[in-house]
């Protein structure tokens, strides 16, 4: 049934998706279409490891099927703003797009649950509810309402908690500080009695440089040494406790998805799920680098006080009750992400944690 | 050039592999042929994740080529026994296997770095060392020698350390313990006195029923339970420090993967990713459950006592010395693998370490 919708679709034409050799192609190729596809993507090339999440994706999708399905990618502003992919997708501008949930809080603070919430899962704690949790299907029934059709495509690990002009010793030192963070995290540190900022990636190194802002968070050390945030700012902290495992995304077109045949939804599912481990293998493997370069060129590395972590923790508890109240699609998926994530730590509190903790015992002493 | 080394073997005739209608087909269908492939696991059906990755990866394949390329899965001891796969696979009896590098540590130990070693990675930093450490490179000139390309196809997470019938409150207690663990780590406990014992999956429960056998481990507490290791031995001790983060691996005939056209080359590649995602996520979903109703129906949940632990890493670090003058091929890769572990788990203590501890901390005082 499906092929069929397809295959009428080929025939009626539709505007340079597919071209007009697969109408003239034997049975053979009219299951594996020659199509044209556009990605946006919501990251600059400068960060390689971002950004070429994307392009991955759309090579492998390309090698896969023998260059039949081919997606070009655009960086954030060549077509679309980085911030605006998922409108790019959802009114059909470009037929994919990659970015992240939480970048569309404005819209619904659901979409966040896609990236992570602060306190959230870690890396494999987020793909574990993504694939069997429930997590797929829930973010799948609210990317619908953009119709745009989600795939997880890439995370960066447990992010770091940015770079501060000065030290901070306690709460006090938050208040009225202006901190460049997004989304719901921001809203956390409002709560805090911080100043949020959304300011684009691009924008970030001048407003911090003038003194416009005191602080801000981007992504980790590897990014972080690119973006050169340790030239104006001289303290570096840790965790970034809103970005435990952040999960970037791959859009599609609902219609083009649907449209699709089956091995090529298999080509995008199984290319995502390479991008996915190509851009988390790849901030594992760069970030210690970047983070003894950068501690060696003089940069300050400093874990936030327990009193500022513990005190998000619980404004982060309180504004998802808040949200839940605001938003049903929030409080839906929330209280199916909540009790997974809980059940996860514990499990991670015994084995991965205890492993892992060993081994960190290891390297402070100096015996590994 | 090899795509027409290909054609020039389709046109040959390699029994069975090449259809003939792929000769009769128009140019379009020559760079996807029709293949017909055999995969022997090494794992049983009833263990559904181990097993089960190996007929994911199969599926995508099949999928993605719109089911031009398939692949047939075999069980342990259908086409061989579980344990020899590798020699399968070299000497041509199938095309692909599923299995572990450390089951062949007969032939070289350093086959054991594909997939864990005592006091290793865990599973992040295995993957970032495979994928950008140059742990690929160097573990398919290993299985060059075998005749084998090798892909990363799976991962159990940390693993748990065992079912005791009787309580290790430190070093005296394993002298003479009889404790069903292979390869490597089974070395290792070696030293501490135990006397380790390998015996294949399905025969362990009786040996440590009728008391042959004072210890097993296996897997996970997913695994364990259906292998029902809870019935018969009260103690289960975690962490399994010989596995932190064990990886099964995808075996390729050398001269199949040579023939393959590159679009070939590329879903293989992607279906074990998406495969290796499959696999963690699902042991990462399923654990907690079964760990909280191990512990339910009365398995003591125990960690390993610390003068165990150091002692079995101190007893590792020696076997590495030991196996590094013995093997040439494991001096080499253990010297690559090394010092990547060590950078990762610095990394790991700043950034994904203090986030995972503050949330078991969050966790510990019921306040998730």
């Amino acid at each position: 049934m499906q092929r069929r919708k397809f295959l009428r679709t080929a025939v009626l034409g539709a505007g340079g998706v597919v071209s007009v050799s697969t109408i003239a192609a034997p049975a053979i190729a009219q299951s594996m279409p020659e199509l044209k596809w556009r990605l946006a993507s919501s990251f600059p090339k400068s960060l390689d490891t971002l950004y070429g999440a994307g392009e991955v994706f759309a090579k492998y999708i390309d090698d896969m099927t023998d260059h039949k399905f081919q997606v070009r990618v655009f960086a954030a502003g060549e077509i679309v703003p980085g911030l605006q992919v998922l409108d790019a997708v959802q009114n059909g501008t470009v037929e994919m797009g990659h970015s992240a949930g939480t970048y569309y809080v404005g819209k619904d603070p659901a979409l966040a649950i896609d990236t992570a919430l602060p306190f959230g899962t870690n890396a494999r704690q987020q793909e574990a509810w993504i694939r069997w949790g429930g997590g797929r299907q829930l973010l799948n029934d609210l990317y619908k309402d953009y119709n745009v059709y989600n795939l997880p495509c890439g995370n960066t690990g447990a992010q770091m908690g940015g770079w501060f002009r000065k030290e901070i010793k306690g709460l006090d030192d938050l208040k009225g500080l202006k901190f460049r963070i997004a989304g719901i995290a921001g809203q956390v540190c409002n709560k805090l009695g911080a100043v949020a900022q959304q300011i684009a990636g691009g924008d970030i190194y001048p407003a911090l440089e003038k003194g416009t802002i005191d602080a801000a968070e981007w992504v980790g050390p590897y990014d972080d040494q690119k973006l050169g945030f340790n030239k104006i700012a001289p303290y570096y902290y840790y965790p970034g406790w809103w970005e435990g495992g952040p999960q970037t995304t791959a859009m599609i077109g609902l219609n083009k998805w649907n449209e699709l045949p089956k091995s090529y939804q298999a080509v995008i599912e199984a290319a995502s799920a390479y991008a996915q481990a190509w851009m988390l293998s790849k901030y594992d493997a760069q970030n210690p680098k970047a983070l003894r370069e950068l501690v060696t060129g003089g940069t300050k590395l400093m874990p936030f006080p327990n009193s500022v972590m513990e005190a998000a923790f619980h404004a982060s508890t309180e504004l998802y009750a808040e949200l839940s109240t605001k938003s049903p699609k929030f409080k839906k998926i929330y209280e199916n992400w909540r009790p997974f994530r809980n059940e996860e730590i514990l499990w991670f509190r015994v084995c991965e944690g205890t492993f892992d903790t060993f081994m960190a015992r290891m390297s402070a002493s100096d015996k590994l």
